[in-house]
C-alpha cells in the first residue's frame, strides 16, 4: 500500500438516543469494523488503500446495526450476520462515493471525500470495485436466495439514485413518488439488512416478511428525518448547509407539501424559488408557517409506530426492544423541527 | 419509458475474419441479443431505456460469443451458457459506460455515449444499476461457485481499471505491470467466459483449467491489439483519432518498449512527449523505426499461439476449432501492423 495515509478511526456521528439501542451489540459491532478492514485487504495492494478510506468515512454504521440487531431478534447473532452486516456497509460506503461524486462534495464526515483527494475517474472506479468485491463477498452464504436479495437491494438502489436524479427539479414529482424514490434508494438496504438477518435464522416467512417491513419503514422514516434535517436542522447537526438539497433540485416531502398546500398565488413564487436557488431560506420559513414540516414530522412519526407494529409478531427479546427503542429514537429526533 | 429514442439496432462492427468464426453460433448470439433487450425492461420503467440504449452500443458481443462457444467446445450450448453470456455483456456494458465518463468520450460506435446524452451523474448511476443487475441475474445458477466467479472477475476488472488510471504517465510503468493491468480489465470476463462455459458443463478441472487459460491469453492478445490500433491501425478501424491513449497517459506495450530499448538520450525525448502531449506523431513513428511494434506483434501472436494450444487437452470439434479460429484470426489481424 503506498501513496496513502490512513485516516485515524473516529468516534461515528451517531444521534446519542440512537447509540444507547446499539450497545447491546458493541463487540459484534467492533468485530464488523475489524471485518469491514480486512475486506480492504482483500484488494490489489494498489487498491486496498483507497477501499480502507472509502469504508473508514461511511459513518453510523446503521445497516451493520440492523442486521446484528434482527439476528439477535429472530434467533441468534451468527457469523453469517457479521458478514451481512459487512457486505450492506460495502455496498453502502460504495454508494458514497458515487453520490460523493455526484454532488460534488469534497467533505464528508469531516474527512475529504475519494473524489476530493483522487478525482472523480478513480473514484468511479473504487466505488464499482466496492460494489463488486461486496457482491463476490456476498456468494459466501449457504443459501442462494440471500445472494439474490442482496443483488436485488443494490439495484433497486442504483435505480432509486438514477430516478432521483432524473426528476431534480421536476416540480411534477408526487409525493408518492417521492417515496418510491426513498424506499428505493434508502430503505431497500435497512430492509435487506432485517429481512436477512431473520432470513439467517430460518425464520418463520411470517416473522421474515415482518422484519422486512420494519426495515423498509424505518428505512424510509429515518430518510424523511435526514431529509428535514436538510431543510430545518442545527448545521452542525446535519454536517452541511442547510437547503442543499433544494438548491440540487431534490425535492423532499416537506417542499412537496407545500407546493401542494398552499395558496395558488403562492406557489409559482416557490416554483420560482425552486427553478432559480433564489428565495430558499424565504421557502424553508414558509415550510413552518404552512405546516409542511409539522405534516412531515407526522408522516415519519406515523411510518415509525407501523414499524414498531410490524414487530408485534416476533417473540420479545432485549433485541427486539432495541429495534423498537431505534423507531423511539428517531421518532424523538423528528421533535427538534416540532417547535419551528 | 419516456424522453428516449431506441438506437435502431445496427450491424456490430466485427472485424469480418473473427465474424466468420461466430457463424456456428448465430442462432444462441441472437438469443443472446433477445435475452439482452428484455433484461433492460426488467428495471424500473423510469430506468428502462436507458439500460437498453446503453446495451446497444457496447459493441462486437464477444464475450457472449466466447461463453457460447466454450459451451459447444465442452458439451452443449445450454440456456444456462446463453445466461452466461447475457451476464458478461452487461457488465462489460457498464464498465463501458463509466469508462466513457472518464474518457470525457462523446461517441461510442457511432452513437453518442450515455454520459453524452444524459450527463455523468446519471451514468455513473446507470453503470452501478447494470453492475448489480448483472450480479443479481448470475444468482440464478444453480452453482454458487459460478456467481462468485463472476463477482470475481468484476471486482478484478475494475481493480484493473483503478490501477490503469493511478499509472497514467507514470514512466516508471514496467511491462510486467502494464500485462498484469490488461489481464485484470480485459482477460479477466475472456476469462470467465470461457472458464464458466465449461464449468456450466461439468467439464474435469484440467478442462475448465485450460479453458480460462486459453480465455486470459486471448484476452490478452486481444487488448495488445486493440491497444496497436490505437498507435498504428487507421483511424477508419480503430473509430477514434490515433493516438488517444498516449494522449491520456495510458501507456501500452509498444510505448514501453520503445522506451526500454532506446538509446538514453533519446528516452528524455519521449518521456517529454508522453508527459507534454506534444509531437505524438513523431513517437508513434519511433515505434515502427525502433521495432517496438513489431514487437507487441510477436508478443501477442505468442500469447495467441499459447492460447490454442492450451487447448489441445479438449477433444476437437467445431466449437473448439471455432475457438482456435478466433486465436489465428487475431493474429492476422496482427499483421496489419507488421509493414510498418
Amino acid at each position: 500500500m503506498r501513496h496513502f495515509q490512513r485516516a485515524a478511526p473516529k468516534a461515528a456521528h451517531i444521534p446519542k438516543k440512537i447509540q444507547a439501542a446499539f450497545k447491546l451489540i458493541n463487540a459484534p459491532l467492533y468485530s464488523v469494523e475489524e471485518r469491514i478492514g480486512a475486506q480492504a485487504r482483500e484488494f490489489d495492494p494498489a487498491v486496498e488503500g483507497y477501499v480502507a478510506y472509502a469504508c473508514q468515512s461511511s459513518g453510523k454504521r446503521l445497516r451493520p446495526a440492523l442486521s446484528l440487531l434482527a439476528g439477535g431478534a429472530t434467533g441468534n447473532v451468527s457469523s453469517a450476520h457479521l458478514e451481512l452486516a459487512v457486505i450492506l456497509e460495502l455496498i453502502h460506503a460504495a454508494t458514497l462515493v458515487h453520490d460523493d461524486i455526484m454532488d460534488g462534495a469534497e467533505i464528508r464526515r469531516g474527512q475529504p471525500t475519494a473524489n476530493a483527494k483522487w478525482g472523480n475517474t478513480l473514484s468511479v472506479l473504487l466505488g464499482d470495485a466496492m460494489f463488486a468485491h461486496a457482491l463476490r463477498l456476498s456468494t459466501s452464504f449457504t443459501s442462494a436466495e440471500i445472494t439474490r436479495r442482496i443483488a436485488g437491494a443494490t439495484a433497486e438502489v442504483c435505480s432509486g439514485e438514477i430516478i432521483q436524479t432524473q426528476r431534480r427539479f421536476d416540480l411534477s414529482l408526487s409525493i408518492a413518488d417521492y417515496l418510491r424514490i426513498i424506499e428505493m434508494k434508502t430503505a431497500m438496504l435497512f430492509g435487506a439488512a432485517t429481512e436477512l438477518g431473520a432470513m439467517l435464522n430460518e425464520a418463520s416467512p411470517e416473522v421474515i416478511g415482518a422484519m422486512k417491513s420494519f426495515g423498509l419503514k424505518l428505512g424510509t422514516a429515518y430518510q424523511i428525518y435526514d431529509d428535514c434535517l436538510d431543510l430545518a436542522g442545527n448545521e452542525a447537526d446535519a454536517g452541511k448547509t442547510l437547503g442543499t438539497d433544494l438548491r440540487k433540485g431534490k425535492l423532499t416531502l416537506p417542499v412537496l407539501h407545500l407546493l401542494q398546500n398552499c395558496p395558488e398565488s403562492e406557489r409559482a413564487r416557490w416554483n420560482n424559488v425552486i427553478l432559480s436557488g433564489e428565495g430558499v431560506d424565504e421557502l424553508v420559513a414558509a415550510l413552518t408557517a404552512r405546516g409542511s414540516l409539522k405534516n412531515a414530522i407526522a408522516f415519519a412519526r406515523n411510518l415509525l409506530a407501523e414499524a414498531a407494529a410490524a414487530l408485534e409478531i416476533v417473540p420479545p427479546n432485549r433485541f427486539h426492544k432495541a429495534l423498537r427503542d431505534i423507531c423511539q429514537s428517531v421518532s424523538e429526533l423528528l421533535g427538534q423541527f416540532d417547535c419551528r
